[in-house]
This record gives C-alpha cells, sequence and structure tokens, in this order.
C-alpha cells in the first residue's frame, strides 16, 4: 500500500487499526479528511490530542474522564444511594443513552472469568464494597451481560454484598423483537417472568 | 448521545462524520482508542495533525502531498512519456497499488458533468494540456471510471489533445469475475474486444 508518501501511508496505517475500519475504507476516511482539512481533520486531531492527553479512569466508579472524578459521581443532580454495576464503559454509555437510570454507576472493568484468570482483585470488586459503606448504598443493580461470565460475576458480587437490596436487570423479549426469532433461553425467561396485564 | 463528558462527546461526534463510521461505530472506536492510548490514540493525533498541516495538492498532477510536488512527479525512476489521467486520487492509489503503471499521473479533479455544471475550466484540462508539451508526453492513457461522466471526459479530452497517442484502459470480464454475474454491457465490450488465443 503505497502513495508515494510515507506521511499519508503513515496516517492510513494508524486509521487501518480502528474496529471497524480496515485498509480500504482507511484510505477513503483519509482521502475524506483531506477533503475536509479545516472542518474535520484539524479539530479531529486537536480532539484526540486532547482527549489523548487528558482521558483517565474515575478513581472512584472507574467511568473514563478527563478529571480524577468523574461528572456522574461528581454530579449533585444524581440520586444517591443506588449504584449500577456494569460490566464496562461501553454498558455505562448505553445505560446513560436509555437516561432511565439516576443514581451512580460502578465499572467492574470485565467479568470473571476462569478461563481467563480473572479473580476478583483483577475487577473493582473490592472498590464497589467500599462505596456501599462509604456512600449509604441501599440497593446495587446489576446489569451485568446475559452470559455465562456476567452472571457468574452478579452471583458472585452478591454473595459478597453486605445488606443492602440486590436486584438484577429483567430477561425477556427485547423491545421490538419477533418470538420467531428469538432464542429458547429468552422464550423461557420471558415466560417464567410473565407479568398480569 | 452523552458520556457525561464534553471532550468524548466532541471527539466520538467529531470520529462519527468519517466515512463508513456511524454513532455506534464512532463509540466503539473511540472506546478502543482510549484503551490504546499511548500505541494508538496519541500518534493518530500527532500523524493527523502533521498531514493535516501539510498536506495539498501537487501543482503538477494533483495528486495529495505534503510538499509543493508529489513524490512521484519527482521520481526519477518514473518513466517519461506516459501520463495516465484519473478521475481523482483514490483512482491514482488504486493504480499505484497495482504497480503496473511506471509513467506519471494526471489527476482530473472529477469528470464534466452537465447536471453539476462541472466544465473543463473546473477540472485540471488545461493543465494537462501544458504537461503534454512540456514533459514531452508521447502517450496519454485515459484510466477514467466506465460511467457516462467518465466516457464523455474521455472522448473530450481525446479531442483536445494535439498529436499523440491516446489509449484508454480496456473493458472485458474483471479478474475473478463469472458471467453469470456480469451485466450485458460488460459481456457486450468483452465479446467485441476479444482476443485470439
Amino acid at each position: 500500500m503505497s502513495n508515494g508518501n510515507e506521511d499519508l501511508d503513515h496516517l492510513i496505517a494508524l486509521m487501518a487499526k480502528l474496529p471497524g475500519l480496515g485498509p480500504r475504507s482507511a484510505r477513503r476516511a483519509v482521502l475524506h479528511l483531506i477533503k475536509k482539512r479545516s472542518l474535520v481533520l484539524l479539530p479531529l486531531a486537536d480532539a484526540m490530542h486532547k482527549v489523548g492527553s487528558t482521558v483517565r479512569e474515575c478513581l472512584n466508579c472507574g467511568n473514563v474522564c478527563t478529571a480524577d472524578i468523574c461528572d456522574i459521581c461528581l454530579s449533585e443532580k444524581r440520586r444517591t444511594g443506588q449504584i449500577c454495576v456494569v460490566e464496562d464503559v461501553a454498558d455505562l454509555w448505553a445505560m446513560e443513552r436509555s437516561a432511565v437510570f439516576h443514581g451512580r454507576y460502578h465499572v467492574l472493568g470485565g467479568t470473571l472469568s476462569a478461563l481467563d484468570a480473572v479473580g476478583p482483585d483483577e475487577l473493582r470488586i473490592p472498590k464497589l464494597l467500599d462505596r456501599i459503606t462509604a456512600e449509604d448504598i441501599t440497593e446495587v443493580i446489576l446489569a451485568l451481560g446475559a452470559t455465562i461470565d456476567g452472571q457468574t460475576t452478579a452471583h458472585y458480587i452478591a454473595d459478597q454484598l453486605p445488606d443492602v437490596t440486590v436486584t438484577s436487570l429483567a430477561q425477556g423479549v427485547p423491545v421490538g423483537g419477533e418470538l420467531d426469532y428469538l432464542d429458547d433461553g429468552t422464550i423461557t425467561a420471558a415466560l417464567n417472568a410473565r407479568k398480569a396485564l
């Protein structure tokens, strides 16, 4: 892949490392960036540099942020007493987009996994236990994935927790989902958790 | 789309403007970048800044480069006497990847188009005529797209050219192509241009 220019080749090679982009789409993206140099390329370079030099993990919850404590932990508008435990930052963002949870979060940074040798100390579980006491938490919502590892982690955490209410997300038919396309496990879960109309 | 952090939101919004990325894949890409801050994010920001502050069009051929004249025009290894005319820089890169053409290029910057009001002076056609005299060109290869606009442009250029050999890319069955999936026009062109084995 030579365009006869080192700087451009280097930029294309770096862009091709992004998830969702390969060499071909990286070339397209770079040509697009060059055409929109002042509108996109330079602002994007600046935004990346700014994020790259300031981004870190919130010391309290593990969210990514550009200060020691993230905006959600600092916000006085968030309801105290509730912590929503998620696997990673992408899950926290997904919860925030639904804008239905108004408490604070705790990002584990993964799930317990015997295969990958991830134990409780590799995750942010000790810090979660500290926070429950320090922040007067009354309810812990375990919003972990409905995978084997996610559910194992949820059970482990539920066992460790002191005297607080522990809940987890409901399982069932996704909104807009058609029964025909759902797996047996989801239908079983949805039937077992059926509600009176 | 709020992650509770302005800098991150800004970066995601800019990434989502890239071709091939939407809001969801931009978020994924940004999380990936944050995780690989020193390996990808900061080098990418630097590479973008470098390209953004130096990239321009080659004054001779219209290729993108980081100097006034591009490496291909400057290279002494390129065969003189041949110019390959392409629509845009992406086409030049595609030709270079096939590594089969060893002459120099001329990037038109588009095609003639009555609908979009693109006339000869909007393209780099006058400069092409200048170069044919100045660089002692004996063959002009018109490597334009097999579209209506591309072929109109090719005919227009062929009419303007002084006494040089004018060729265009062959049309036919693409390598790896199956007849079953080809359109009528391609099969007609391939049959008309059939070769003795």
